[in-house]
């Protein structure tokens, strides 16, 4: 069995972002020179999500609309007691979970035409990483 | 490592749909003859999920119904700029995910009593496809 | 390949109840010997669910609450013509998610600062099963 682990680093400009990340997950397995297996990409922080869905500016608009709805900013969570402000960007992280897997068939994302990876960021504005694991053979 | 890839295929009646898949998968895990290892069901499409939960109809229609008041229909999402009118569908996937593990132990599915894989469909009437892929020894 | 699993049992007190579970999860990783690779923490059960997120109490408060609203108990469910009554557990399972994957590299689990294995209970006071399986080299 062939490992290989990569970190990808995020630093946005903006409280709430998503990044098509469907190329640097690619060069990864490229690297890793496997045929057959399967992507760990998963965000390393608990306001952050990684998801697979359409590459399409209205839908990205659509989402963070409709997760602002579903998990909204409010100032009387509990978790604010410790001095954050950031329960919506846990509760948001929570929805849209942290975490997929790519199966990878003779050496290529094994994935629908549509299907693209992206990060998304929930509590931006500093430094914070994507592990992806490429395991196969 | 032994791998093995096969498709599922869709075309569902109803714009909606859950169907049940968890038979499907058994055969090709058979068909594998992994003894240790797991399977990765993932929906090859931006507007379906696959799931885990229990095979009652009452409860289908509790969880569609759920989903449509989390993820409602709406005629003015920002996708239906690009002539799509599925924008509810992308959302009810990112809500229900596009895809699950399923442990595999002495030769078979490590489920709980209850646990059964769903399809589920929140474009149908038209071709779509389930990746089920098998990896272990 | 090496592969290990084993289940960690529950019987909560509560209904609803959030038990950290990444100690426990350590010590499966530690009895496989494994350095690369990952993990499948998943439920084994319908109405309990898996994730990763903080440890910290607030927040914790804040997800139970979030999850009741989103996800609400509620008598006229179709699934309760069983006779069950806890279609809203069902509905948080989904929400939450039933599972994660765990990366393994260099023989620890390779989280973030604040990630941590959370077990959460959506219809507790018996039994229940959580499969823990280790793969990787």
């Amino acid at each position: 069995m062939i490992t290989l682990t990569e970190y990808l680093w995020f630093n946005t400009k903006e409280h709430r972002e998503y990044i098509n990340i469907t190329g640097d997950v690619d060069v990864v397995l490229k690297k890793s020179g496997i045929k057959e297996g399967m992507i760990l990409v998963s965000a390393m922080h608990i306001t952050a999500g990684v998801y697979v869905n359409d590459a399409e500016d209205g839908l990205i608009e659509d989402i963070d609309k409709w997760l602002e709805q579903l998990a909204p900013f409010r100032r009387d969570y509990k978790h604010h007691l410790t001095g954050e402000s950031n329960g919506d960007s846990h509760l948001k992280s929570l929805l849209i979970h942290h975490e997929v897997i790519v199966p990878v068939t003779n050496g290529k994302m094994d994935f629908g035409p549509w299907q693209q990876i992206y990060y998304a960021e929930f509590d931006g504005k500093r430094k914070k990483r994507v592990i992806v694991k490429v395991m196969g053979e």
